[in-house]
């Protein structure tokens, strides 16, 4: 199973995070899934149907319309894939309270997906948001 | 190899890094350690012998010397140990230009190891550090 999740997951990040393909949700995400541990994410905690996750997608997707997800590793066992992985956005929408300033903004984070019969179901993730306020405001990240 | 990683794994973050056991650097540290991507980290970018990575160790313990880490999950695959992690320590000495607040701080954080016969020979990083300045500054995470 590890290799057809890793190219899920290559594919999930490409065609859903990356492109913005809403319509694609049902060939890669689970009926349910879980954003275990994710802070600062506004469904940190959450079970969400796809619907949801459409909408969790194009929320997030707002702010950053260009974004681009690489991955730099990934690491599976079972039904598990751990992927490090490198971000960069132009802050074109409201990122909560602050307005759209045009920056181009780079970021990195790692994450755990959890897979059911080649969909994912859920994540634990970790991403560095204090070098995108730090960018945002000008200051060394 | 992938089990004894594991293990050797969740004893290195144990004695190393909550206990403080300077002195079993070379039970656990291969004799070169790169720290392939930190971001906050001084050492980011940096390949340390082990007496650079026993001032690592107590250069980071510093700040917070009754830290402990918990293993969440682990994802190991040939060479690799990916492994998420909750941490907790009291803030007792400078963080920066932070003096020591006594504040019991949390924070979770994602990293991928590398390993190289049985020794840890780097790793892939990301820690929530926005978490611990909000913290520490008494702002909602």
């Amino acid at each position: 199973m590890a290799p057809n999740n890793k190219s899920a997951l290559t594919n999930l990040l490409r065609d859903l995070w990356s492109e913005g393909k809403v319509e694609m949700v049902e060939t890669y995400i689970a009926e349910n899934y879980t954003i275990r541990h994710d802070p600062g994410d506004p469904w940190h905690g959450q079970t969400l149907d796809r619907e949801g996750y459409r909408n969790r997608l194009l929320a997030s997707r707002e702010p950053f319309p260009d974004q681009k997800f690489q991955v730099v590793e990934m690491v599976a066992e079972g039904d598990k894939v751990a992927v490090s992985w490198m971000w960069e956005g132009t802050h074109k929408g409201n990122l909560g309270d602050i307005p759209a300033t045009g920056k181009v903004i780079k970021m990195s984070g790692l994450t755990i997906y959890s897979f059911e019969g080649g969909k994912a179901s859920g994540h634990w993730q970790i991403i560095d948001r204090l070098s995108v306020y730090r960018q945002l405001a000008g200051q060394p990240e």
